[in-house]
């Protein structure tokens, strides 16, 4: 008997990742190309048909069983679509049907990017064993998924878990989303450097303006970067509790490059969650960074892929 | 054979109500005492025995195959101890332990009071055929539940659904619970009725000074009354939204005394929902008043009280 494999794809404003993933959650071969973001659906469509032709040309094609998407959501699980926000070519584009078809009718499953990032984290990762968990992506933006009762909580459109675009300031500052004070729009890198900035931090000699380079500053002890983190980190712990009190949570797991800043974000967040974590079944959450990387993507999007192919209820 | 019955507790702070509840959800029998709130464990406890009582000296008693309890939270669903802020004599109270004992070892579930009317809305009132389901109790607190993929998600703890205290003004007041600007900080009852006070409301020659009254007086076109509605509103639809980017849900169902205030609440809600409900997957949901008015304690109880022993799964 033949060791089941799954395809992934992983699709993204900037690149389509492809992989062959094993019943472990190894990429076995990887494949991929450009997003070519601004061209029209078919032409986007083409860079999807070329990772999976690599893909299907290797000798381990035949093993593989299922194939799995993440992608830059919104995606629509329930009607197969996706209309990445950063893909204007792609809205409400039939991708499940198209990829079906592309790969002769296998199974074909679809979730958003945070929820592959979950699945991953739940599958190999730092939520591995925890029946309910948060993980978020923070980074250009900030993302998330969820598990509950020791499953992948897709939500029927397979967008659940979107913690960057949930309100923690209802009179704040409008969202490009159309809310106002979205956990993303206070949390996100962007708006780290953008208020850092705003308050008078000014880069250093080589220009750089982006969150790293505030984390950067906050380490040497700039108050203003420091300032910046500080509340980006209140409105990831507002986000963070409010996601615990509604869910129940036993972990929430942190990644994306913002997270990368290290104990810049992590040490205020602790604190700030002591603050808005009051209940008593909340203080019992517990912080992880992630672990799983820049192959979170590929690996959750086969994890969902195998969701409905074997039990997915891990020990709570 | 017989019918299975269920024994249900619905256990508050005021009153302590029991019924035997059949498979449909009717109420065959019913028994209430005072809550005891001052009293100590024991004292609680006899209140409790008095109803369980009541219930077994029924004849269609031995036909009850489970006991169902939604309590006053917080709860611990897993330790089966139950903490109701209201009730300082119990503080994780073994209350399943002893109602199993009381029952001669029949099973006995537990959850919280939002999570027991949510139940109740799913399996026979505004909830029924809805996959995923937020359900609130919006009234001297706010509390709530969720359903998810066609199940009553309790959570690990039993407090799954917990609305009433996640922040959506991370910079607001203080809540009694620790957090701030939490939604029962605004949208309250008391908190209306306080808001339509400071800014220069005056009750009526009855003295009333409730939500209730509040609600009146914006019917009758009094715009501060108008405007501390509109706050509450505002409120609700910010955690409605957050629930619902989180959770991915088809409907939100409101009861609970404040929303008997009907369109003065309803009419803003839909309106700010509009502000805060940005992204496409979350614009689909739904408002309604809840319909299981003052029974749906007991009636969710019962369904907590099933929940193990029929599939729960609802077409979505």
């Amino acid at each position: 008997m033949h060791t089941s494999l799954v395809a992934a794809l992983d699709i993204g404003g900037t690149k389509i990742a492809g992989a062959l993933v094993d019943g472990d959650g190894d990429l076995l071969l990887r494949a991929q190309r450009p997003t070519p973001a601004e061209g029209d659906a078919e032409t986007v469509m083409g860079a999807v048909s070329a990772v999976l032709d690599d893909l299907a040309a290797s000798p381990l094609w035949p093993g593989v069983v299922a194939v799995g998407i993440g992608s830059a959501g919104p995606v629509d699980r329930s009607a197969g679509t996706v209309s990445p926000v950063n893909v204007p070519g792609w809205r409400g584009f039939p991708l499940v049907e198209r990829v079906s078809r592309a790969v002769g009718g296998l199974p074909v499953d679809l979730v958003g990017d945070g929820v592959a990032v979950t699945a991953a984290e739940h599958w190999r990762g730092a939520a591995r064993g925890f029946g309910n968990a948060l993980c978020m992506v923070v980074s250009t933006g900030v993302g998330g998924g969820l598990v509950l009762d020791g499953r992948l909580h897709t939500g029927p459109t397979g967008n659940a878990g979107h913690i960057g675009h949930i309100s923690v300031d209802l009179d704040g500052d409008l969202c490009p989303c159309g809310a106002r004070g979205c956990v993303e729009r206070i949390a996100s890198g962007p708006n780290i450097a953008r208020r850092a900035l705003e308050q008078g931090w000014t880069p250093g000699r080589d220009g750089d303006a982006t969150a790293a380079a505030v984390a950067a500053a906050a380490r040497a002890g700039d108050p203003v970067a420091i300032a910046s983190f500080e509340r980006a980190a209140q409105a990831l712990a507002a986000g963070i509790a409010a996601t615990a009190t509604l869910a129940d949570l036993d972990i929430a797991v942190i990644g994306g490059g913002v997270a990368g800043a290290g104990e810049v974000l992590f040490d205020p967040l602790r604190r700030s969650l002591r603050d808005y974590a009051a209940l008593s079944f909340v203080r019992r959450l517990t912080i992880a960074p992630a672990r799983m990387g820049t192959d979170a993507g590929l690996v959750g999007a086969a994890a969902a892929a195998l969701l409905g192919r074997r039990p997915e209820r891990t020990p709570a």
